[in-house]
């Protein structure tokens, strides 16, 4: 997994049937000083993100892993909102 | 899922059998400013996707989740048209 | 697999159900010689590992191959803690 | 997909049971204007490619979408040889 | 897959029960000059490969399609030991 900030969000009509009701949101990838590492990238919603939040999503074959997204086309997934995090003695991230 | 636009198109009559009428279509990525990243590869489309238009894409074994690539030696597949997006309180794209 | 030492932790109470109980951890990515790569992830835990310790970790699909992450929307997991590497002749590493 | 080129073959008579009769060839991935992007790596021949020739290959597991890599250890596969592609209005390669 | 020489082992006792009696060696990719591109990765050995040996693995879940990773959180195999590669005209490693 990884962390992101969900930045945005992607609309769109024309898509895949099984895609219908899915939320897109635009993610930036964070490092583990909570800053952008320049990659974003686009996931499903699977925990009901909000704009701003910090989130873990994961990818690959294991974004299918969730209610909405399972046997569908999609490669990432926010699949968790972070509540804070770590590094060593220091909190780096609270909500 | 990334975004990308479409630029251009592959014909290739010598290809696995179960790729048969697959449409491969050349993607160029594009960052949430709507900027190249300088990226490209190959998908192939499952919306009717046409040249310039802006989509999304997914990669892996996610790609093989659509009615066109099932079982198919397919790593990406555009899955959705995009109408518009947003990055924060700004509208970068609009179809 | 790659190398990497457990740095940080995340703590995340709104997540897809199937992952309550799973333990977030920070990994920092070792090259050959023990030195970060800059590159970080989180990963579930899978075999007790504890901060600071060096570990391997696997991604993709093959993250789901254990009793923790079975089905679930994990993309990489910690499965081995490592006792020491060697590179040629050298050992660069022992616990 | 990725656009590639093939440039080589390697040989291995020890190897996964599975994989006798498979022909490995070195891939040179191009990109947009078919120039070589600096990445190489080897694939397994699903469609008679020959030297030289420009293919697509697909990786990660639809690269074990074919009858000839289905089951086994390969993680890209030859899919189609290219005829032509084109950027825009401008035919980039013709065979 | 990708050319890769075997350069180092990793020693881990407290791991996934399923990885019991696996091999885990470190890799050092080459490109098609037999050159190191600065990668290392650790793969499960499914061919008997020794120290110093060209290899080539696959990764991914294509990873898990050998005997002895099979169902396992194994995302590298060694599935073949090179004997030569040939780039053009050139024959660039003989064993």
């Amino acid at each position: 997994m990884n962390l992101a900030r969900v930045v945005g969000t992607v609309v769109a009509t024309r898509k895949e049937a099984s895609m219908t009701g899915s939320t897109f949101l635009v993610l930036e990838r964070l490092n583990q000083e909570m800053k952008s590492t320049g990659e974003f990238l686009v996931g499903v919603d699977a925990v009901g993100a909000g704009e701003d939040e910090v989130v873990l999503y994961a990818g690959g074959s294991s974004a299918r892993q969730t209610a909405v997204t399972r046997d569908r086309p999609a490669d990432a997934v926010i699949m968790a909102i972070v509540d804070s995090f770590t590094i060593g003695d220091k909190t780096v991230f609270r909500r």
